[in-house]
């Protein structure tokens, strides 16, 4: 699927935070996509008119952007232009909550993707942020994430120590990445904005397109880590990776994966 | 003029998108500049002020940030401080085309850098994007800038293959550069902030300082492209280049081109 | 205390500029804090609430933004959060004069972080920004500091060629750094919230917590300057070495400069 999308190169219109909007646009030039960043309530339904996804994050949301979110969503989800939703610390104000409660009731998203106390936060539910990755823990995260999931109608990729993907009923685990990703700012949110891309590519298999954009993303992190265990050269690193590396060597880490299990 | 820009480090105020401000911001320190960024209407006339040159960038315009650009615009004009303006994706939406001509009706604008598809846009012209910089493509480019720099008034520098620069009478081709630089958002937000700081020295004769600027640009990005293939890297490379290379480097590479014409 | 810091991952409230936000969530990141950013009134008070202290920016203050500084200011006050301000280019415009006699008005500030143009802005002196480091200017940034810090009540942080810091009584001089910090937009906006995660450690001693954290700061842009030299390069091994140092070699560091002197 990555060279249909380096071929394509779809249009993925962010609106954005500006902590993470240079390395969400550096991050998806270099797998290909073309990034079109914009906030502005009044051109927000033109510009998802043009993109092949729609990729909305909350983590610097004020009024403005959030009435643009709505307005994207609106009309992407009138040309079945798929929308990805990354609720970025949903669960610390009650603006980020009733703002994702909005876009939930107004607009139909295709991917939520969020850390797991996020998935909480929008499952109502008690969570204690920390060691939510740790023995019990887990198989929490994955048991809420189908709930959200079946209730939601969409599907929920969550990113921990492994990454899940379900749609309430089909479950994927990704079990790539390294915590050095944790260490720089806007891994999650450019993951978000790649999922939107490799939606743009496959949006009649939704699931597919997520699992493999999370595979993708994750075992590019892996790989770049490998030569790159500080945050600085990490992220270096991980554009280059992102920019070079090949489906074939995608499979060949899969294959070895399902070998060691 | 490197060395004149080095010395005098000319203060460029930048109303900008906040996808590529950092990378904008720290090119200009590269090359010696010093960056002034601010977005407040309440503030836009006298940071404009305090400038040698302006540089204006739609990216992520919102109606604020409009503002701020229409007054910073009037106050550099009354002072005789040259502006450059990026019109970033204008083709993209009513809003942005709305806005630029709006800049353009209020603004004696220097120098307009932009792309070819943007250059159409304003033109009015019915142009693909895709395949502009091709065979038959690139002469109407060259052709439609020199009659946009002719009927406006103003310096038209156009980036692709091959960069052009034209008042409407003289015209120049910067043939450096290298496809790497279109992997990075902001290479060309940068240039339009690197070309307002070489108005700033020579606000005299803007065609020059233009075309110098350019030269300067593509000549560090294709240096720093030699050992710098990927983004992340290239990045890196790019900023370390632009701020060490020197004149006689540049003298070195025109010379050079010259022979193998 | 650096140990102390990467244990307990203090939070650090940000309402910062669009320019360096990126830059700061990171270096933030490297050395061991956890960032949360956020720029809209309806949830600067919770934010800062959630936060172990709070840093405040103004490089491209606009209304909306001054507004969530001033409740988030006083919502970390009345919580004993500790708050630090970094009036970026304070004496550049009216707007930014106003908004910081505003917030000085309304809000506690522990720390004061500048350089010593905006330290003359705010103390209202006659001050050129032009050699401020050199020689008799020297000695009036000191006394000037001293004063402030006095009249303020706070602690008053100034970076140059060597970084003060005073209480007003109390006076510290932290000797290391290098002058390709300069050529980084950001290097003191990052600082500046550097010092805010020291606060949330030792919030009872201020001054100490201020110095060490400059210590710290000034320590390793010093040791990642040695191996790079240029902006590009310095930028990638700054974010490591802020992430990968130990408090041993801050120790040997500041046994050598006793030594020398």
């Amino acid at each position: 699927m990555i060279d249909e999308l380096r071929k394509r190169k779809p249009v993925v219109h962010c609106i954005t935070n500006h902590v993470v909007s240079n390395f969400q646009a550096n991050g998806l030039l270099a797998i290909g996509a073309s990034p079109i960043m914009g906030e502005a309530p009044e051109e927000a339904a033109e510009l998802a008119s043009l993109a092949g996804a729609l990729s909305l994050n909350i983590g610097t949301l004020n009024a403005m952007s959030l009435q643009s979110m709505l307005i994207a969503g609106k009309a992407a989800n009138e040309q079945n232009i798929p929308v990805v939703l990354d609720p970025v610390g949903v669960g610390a104000t009650r603006f980020r909550k009733d703002a994702v409660t909005k876009i939930l009731n107004e607009v139909t998203i295709a991917v939520l993707r969020c850390n797991a106390g996020e998935l909480a936060a929008i499952a109502g539910a008690d969570w204690q942020s920390k060691g939510v990755d740790a023995g019990e823990g887990r198989a929490d995260v994955d048991e809420l994430a189908r709930q959200v999931a079946a209730q939601l109608g969409m599907i929920v990729a969550v990113t921990g120590s492994v990454d899940i993907v379900t749609d309430g009923e089909r479950f994927a685990e990704i079990p790539f990445g390294d915590a050095v990703m944790t260490s720089v700012t806007g891994t999650g949110c450019l993951l978000s904005a790649v999922v939107a891309a490799f939606l743009a590519i496959k949006p009649e298999d939704a699931f597919s397109a997520t699992v493999v954009a999370m595979q993708y993303y994750a075992i590019a992190g892996e790989r770049a880590s490998a030569g790159a265990k500080l945050p600085g050269t990490f992220q270096t690193a991980f554009l280059d990776e992102l920019n070079q590396f090949e489906q074939s060597e995608i499979d060949k880490m899969l294959k070895r994966k399902e070998e060691t299990v």
